[in-house]
């Protein structure tokens, strides 16, 4: 098969010869209802229907529409990559507050491949000034690559790195520091730097895009304009993340780091703060302080850095049918320690309890978090949750599961003693778990 | 130590017993701040402050007391159940459309336990017209108790056990069925019976509480007559599940089976809809029609009965540092099929291929999610989507992680081609997908 038409078959593939048209040109498809579709081919894969021709349309997103007879394929040319040219840094920055970019790669940091309509990570940081004018009147920026990867091939490993270039970026005493990362496990990587970096003496702020800088929809500006505002304005000494509040294209919400996640696949607003309020809101070029419950700017020279994570740590989440010999194999393959993304206010079935037995007799932490995602567990209501608390289970109240094995992996780095892990998992190190639950926190 | 005292240590267990308490008594607490405190003293657990006594406040929920110096406990009272009498069925409902409700266990038909202050499930059916006498205007119900289990120990094997139940309560020309179910694994439960029974004559509504029946704030009433009502008068032939629709105490929310997920750990309006509109909402006693796609009652006689669901397939949660070798001892177990619940779009990180390759060449389903809940998969935007399509990941469009799982062990019971298995798994047999989605499903 032709590289050129990879992945089509049958009817699709010989209407794409016939009009010798390639991956990556631009098509234009007349429905024979009516309906024309334009935008650029790309490649197809092995499940799916064959007849489906499918294109990236001007929006951004991907159109399979199904070849059927009395509809007509043109092809009308070829994908061209806009023209770029990053221009000067303005001169007028150098008395502006300092901010350090530190870029780990993800959508805001890419372009469209218009030849595959794929998204690949590319974005040198020089670009920003050039990209997003308006940073001038903000802040000096100052940008180091530090990876160029998909944030679905983030490891604990890459977040010791990232945590300690933070370090080495604040000893500068820059103002603030922002970190673009791809926004599949950005949460992760928040809540990663909140443990790691303790006593922060300014905002890191981490920021993403859903819609890659260069087409007309993506929200990569306002959000990156957030984050420098935060980093620069924001009284707070933690990480947060900083990406669109609403639908509309004008305020950034500012979530902290530990009870940040990603609730939407594609949404610009994909970020959600849960059982928590939010840390803040940029709005006009301004940031305002929203809960008041937050950590202030430490004191120079007062920051711990602590980037070690151990990744015996392991994440389970329970469901009917769910066989607890994964529990025991988890167990041979010597993890130090399980989160349970239990049912409801924090259950698992009590097949599990033998599991969960020989967990506790070899030393291994279990804590539980819950599936619903919202509200907080507790385990005293119904027998279930007392039986899992007799066999060892620590509950950990409104913590996210997401956060819970981030934080466990940190704990493990930082001590031996079990003793030691569960009074490190039930400590509030960086706001993971809120002292109340407000009746507004809901999906 | 005493069992009377259960778990109560140090200072806790000093005061407790000087002032000769159990648990289960009813104690007054004066806080040195002047605060008080009412309610039934309830066991404590191994971890948490020994200095704390814990009681269940007349409102349902735990409150933990550190007792410090200046602080007063006394007991005021024994926990006393409150007098209950069933009355008889009203002679008027043997006119009214009839309702089968099939009881199964969970906080709708359970009560508080007051010496322990935690509730076990208990509910006799014939109780419901006493205890919700409005029920007498809506349906002569039939009540059978199937089981009495918590929902977080619901399997498979119950599910096909509840769908045949289900099978011969509608064989005998009810006019609707209701199910009651712990909220915990309701969602998974009404996927299950989603798939196991098609072309169904009536509504099968499974319906829970979060507060137990005999709570001043209970749920209960409100949603087992939301859902007789909707088993009653709603045009649909599909499985659905009647929750609270918000926080006030007047509309029930009626969910498509395939579509709900329990979304809080205990507020009333804990269940919604994702990627996916209402089915219906119950007011003052009317069913009306939200959806206009829905699948219309059967005729009689085309109830296609599909009980069977089969344990080895599996839900794996994506996070950063996981350890692809738990994919390879899965593979190991057995498992014939994988429902992977990604980041984003729909990935995982590239460590994971080679695992992923391996379940290809051996014949195993490997089904692609997102953590992210709401939203749509799409692997064909970023390369990582592409790659894991070459090694045979199947996109499974907006479907919930935890329905995929469910219709997974649906779909392995019913064949044993690889290709059967696939071709299932992208055929909408129970609303599982929804067509398009609508920018106002997020969280």
């Amino acid at each position: 098969m032709s590289s050129s038409l990879e992945g089509y078959k049958g009817v699709a593939l010989d209407v794409l010869r016939k009009i010798g048209a390639e991956v990556g040109d631009v098509l234009r498809i007349h429905k024979k209802d009516g309906a024309v579709y334009e935008g650029v081919l790309v490649p197809r894969f092995e499940y799916g229907d064959p007849e489906c021709i499918v294109l990236k349309l001007r929006n951004g997103y991907n159109v399979g529409l199904k070849i059927q007879e009395g509809d007509r394929v043109e092809k009308i040319g070829e994908g061209v990559k806009p023209a770029y040219k990053p221009r000067p840094i303005p001169e007028a920055v150098s008395g502006l507050p300092r901010v350090s970019i530190v870029s780990t790669g993800g959508t805001i940091a890419s372009r469209v491949d218009y030849r595959t309509g794929a998204v690949t990570p590319a974005l040198r940081a020089e670009d920003l000034y050039s990209m997003v004018p308006e940073l001038a009147e903000v802040a000096q920026v100052e940008t180091k690559v530090l990876f160029s990867i998909f944030s679905e091939d983030m490891t604990p490993k890459h977040w010791s790195k990232i945590a300690e270039e933070i370090a080495s970026e604040l000893e500068e005493g820059v103002r603030g520091v922002v970190v673009a990362h791809g926004t599949d496990t950005m949460g992760y990587t928040a809540a990663a730097l909140s443990f790691a970096l303790q006593n922060l003496p300014a905002p890191v702020v981490l920021v993403g895009a859903q819609r890659s800088s260069d087409r007309p929809s993506s929200d990569a500006a306002l959000n990156l304009i957030g984050a420098v505002v935060t980093a620069v304005q924001a009284p707070f000494g933690e990480v947060a993340v900083a990406m669109h509040r609403g639908l509309s294209d004008d305020v950034v919400a500012v979530h902290r780091g530990t009870k940040v996640r990603k609730c939407h696949t594609s949404r610009r607003d994909a970020f959600k703060s849960v059982n928590a309020e939010l840390l803040g809101v940029v709005e006009n070029g301004t940031y305002r302080q929203v809960s008041q419950d937050y950590r202030p700017r430490s004191p120079p020279g007062k920051l711990k850095v602590r980037p070690t994570f151990d990744e015996k740590a392991v994440l389970v989440k329970y469901y009917p049918g769910f066989n607890p010999e994964v529990l025991e194999k988890l167990l041979d393959m010597g993890y130090r320690g399980i989160i349970l993304e239990g049912t409801g206010l924090g259950h698992v079935g009590s097949v599990c309890l033998k599991a969960l037995e020989r967990a506790r007799d070899m030393g291994v932490f279990v804590g539980m978090t819950s599936q619903c995602i919202w509200g907080r567990v507790n385990m005293n209501v119904y027998y279930t949750g007392r039986d899992l608390q007799r066999v060892g289970v620590v509950p950990l109240e409104d913590m996210l599961p997401e956060t819970a094995v981030v934080k466990l992996m940190w704990v493990l780095a930082q001590t031996d003693s079990l003793e030691e892990v569960r009074r490190l998992m039930l400590t509030d190190i960086a706001g993971e778990f809120s002292p109340r639950t407000s009746y507004r926190w809901s999906a």
